[in-house]
């Protein structure tokens, strides 16, 4: 044991120095005692010897027991001493599979994936300021657990700007705030699968992540066909068991159209006809470039259309925010499953948005956002027709992203030299629904990704991968 | 027609005072055919005579009027004019029962119910200061979707202070953090499941809320047998089939005592010899009035121990934000499962929650917090044995709540008694398993909750409705 002392006398000292005297203690035997160095029923010196030993008072180190008697590390008995407590031996940690075999692959120099804003645009100063006057401002019970569907400042403020600007129809009331559009889905998912809906019809090309949330909830998920005008609405009658149907009408994901009038039309008369929902993913329509953006298919019957918009594409994705403006009849069952599971999200960033929205700095930062990504859009376009001219863009001048066409049986191997020149780049194939034949090659670029500093290194080399 | 139109028109007036003209005749059109005013194959006059009609230029209306055909509201067709487009009658909405049947409660005048900290003492200016520093200095993709585990600024300020104020082991990597403890037992309900666990052992009493959300993951919740020491861990050993155990080991909630040194240690040893998990609910470990807290549990075996710790406690529940310092061979599966559904917590909560723990400004507030409620407790404590002296108040000196134990049979009528004269708080048998017999008879007295100014209104209507 005297060994042992010896090794132990010196980790405490180095403990010592860097916190109280008690506390240091303790740590150094727990991690004595943790590591075997110290086995169970080991008699611990008296609290006197070890004060004497360490140059500390006594009480400091019988103190230092007592609190491990309490946690369980040491017992104390009359006549026997402080003894590390008896104790099974600890097992060894199975080492995980995932940890150990994960590969490393090294982050690409360029990133042209689709999916996210500018993050260097994010309006840090003008956040704060909103954030000091709603904080200061806000009620006592806004720290507190809070209605499921969200704070109403929010709600009322997004009640405004989305009728305003997106042409929805919206009472506070019937707006859930969540966590992400994918929260929202998943909510909706738990609810339609409630209301014993079986099929969510969904557009292809489109978001695997989304098919596989519906797929988790116990939903199936047909394809609709679609065309050189986009999604084929006209086929959601021929669909006998679907309930509803997830769409992006503004700004096709990926593809890149937006849904023409007729195919609008046809979208809410089946929802009438068959007493299905539309449920409206309108993930950048604030970002049109060519005219306004087109208003939003919920306001064609707000009680047809679940309208999903977010703050991840105009603002930040980390801010978690994101909005539902439901038919009457849903609010409840929504809110329900919301909180049965406690799932909130932030007050502090819910007032702070509030106040951005009802301060026009929101307006403000999407202009300046509008101004940016229609300038890179622009360079894109431009630099394809210099370099490729042959690659054709498709889809509307909107969004984050754009479609870029490649000859037919191309897609993989430019992908592949794209990566191997450290430009991260995804095909449209990545997109396909299973049901759908291939129809075409393209690259998907997310031209809002890259900062001001890497987007002309990440625009040149697109180019050079390009035919 | 005539008589529409001039209705129609005294409303565009009210509408396009507020707004930009052409927003506000899309509006105004928007809100005619959604009413029905408008009709399915209504002619609109033509965009010249409109335009003069109202006063504005022949292009606002043109402009309003294609808009709307994009948005699938009108149809224009050559030699046809503009027509309201045709379109299935609107389904008239159900009614919700819920919606329709909420009963409306009045709110009490003094809420004791346990479970909330005190609001008004949310550290607003501190917050800010801390948010302020962490915005302005964070890299940019702090602002984007992120790891599902969080913020690495906040998972290493919270490693250091729960290994320094806590007694637990952690490191970084461990840790994962959610929206709420609610949120972190609902991801290890899924990764136990998915391990093939069936029972998790549950304290009674303890909160129904944690016994359903562990009841609709799928699994067994056996109730574990206590006594006036406390709960049994060493009844772990006869439960076969618990592949866990939920514990409230510093605090135990509701009754109030500490887990004994001896039983800390038996539960220690079950989890190692049957390869069980402990789930230590450290809820309020922070708040220990009489001595300094007793470490976590989790110290004594950081790979058989989830400590789930929360800031909505400490600081308050609109954060959203908790943790749970997890065995190394969890980490993947709990954040494979957090991120499936993409449920993050704001990284802008998180990266000033990392400011205000690596400052000290959380040290600080938890110091103020515990003088606070140490005070309202003393107080209670005083006023209970004043006015009701045979009165019990079981429990250590710690944590938001105390329970006054009361003559058999009572708990009801002293409830009834209570809510009638405008104060909520609940009784111990709302907290108790449904396989466990009756054992007492009690109030949970939630002291943290009132507001100062509410606080000895709230005492002396609790006194006065005690025997």
């Amino acid at each position: 044991m005297a060994d042992e002392w010896a090794t132990f006398g010196a980790d405490l000292h180095l403990e010592l120095r860097g916190q109280g005297l008690r506390d240091g203690l303790m740590d150094a035997l727990r991690e004595a005692v943790r590591s075997g160095r110290l086995g169970a029923g080991v008699r611990l010196p008296s609290s006197r010897s070890l004060a004497a030993d360490l140059g500390v008072a006594r009480n400091t180190v019988a103190d230092a027991y007592a609190e491990l008697v309490a946690e369980g590390w040491l017992t104390a008995r009359q006549g026997s001493g402080t003894r590390v407590a008896p104790r099974s031996a600890p097992r060894r940690p199975v080492p995980s599979r995932t940890t150990t075999a994960r590969p490393r692959v090294g982050r690409p120099t360029y990133d042209l994936h689709p999916g996210t804003p500018d993050l260097a645009s994010f309006p840090r100063a003008d956040w704060l300021k909103a954030a000091r006057k709603a904080l200061l401002a806000a009620p006592h019970e806004a720290f507190g657990y809070g209605d499921p569907r969200g704070r109403i400042e929010l709600r009322t403020a997004l009640a405004e700007y989305l009728g305003r600007a997106r042409g929805v129809h919206a009472r506070p009331e019937h707006i859930v705030i969540c966590s992400g559009f994918v929260h929202g889905l998943m909510l909706m998912g738990q609810v339609l699968k409630a209301r014993r809906v079986r099929e969510v019809a969904v557009e292809s090309y489109g978001l695997d992540l989304h098919w596989d949330l519906l797929d988790r909830a116990g939903l199936r998920i047909p394809a609709l066909p679609f065309d050189e005008r986009g999604t084929r609405t006209e086929g959601l009658g021929a669909l006998a068991g679907a309930g509803a149907v997830l769409m992006t009408p503004a700004h096709q994901f990926p593809l890149g159209g937006a849904l023409q009038p007729d195919r609008r039309a046809a979208a809410v008369d089946w929802a009438r006809a068959s007493g299905g929902l539309i449920l409206e993913d309108d993930y950048d329509g604030e970002f049109r470039y060519d005219r306004q953006p087109v208003g939003a298919l919920q306001g064609l019957d707000p009680e047809r259309v679940v309208y999903l918009g977010t703050a991840s594409k105009s603002l930040a994705p980390g801010l978690r925010l994101a909005w539902m403006v439901l038919p009457r009849d849903l609010v409840d069952e929504v809110a329900a499953a919301k909180g049965a599971v406690d799932w909130a999200s932030s007050a502090t960033d819910q007032l702070t948005l509030a106040e951005f929205l009802a301060s026009g700095a929101y307006d403000r930062h999407v202009r300046a956002m509008r101004l940016h990504y229609r300038r890179r859009r622009d360079q894109l376009v431009a630099a394809v027709a210099a370099r490729s001219p042959r690659t054709r863009i498709s889809g509307i001048a909107a969004g984050l992203h754009a479609v870029l066409e490649l000859p037919p049986g191309t897609e993989e191997s430019v992908i592949r030299t794209a990566a191997f020149q450290g430009l991260a780049v995804q095909g449209v194939n990545r997109f396909r629904h299973p049901d759908t034949a291939p129809t075409m090659d393209g690259l998907v670029v997310g031209y809002g990704t890259p900062s001001d500093s890497a987007w002309s290194g990440a625009l040149e080399a697109l180019c050079r991968v390009l035919p």
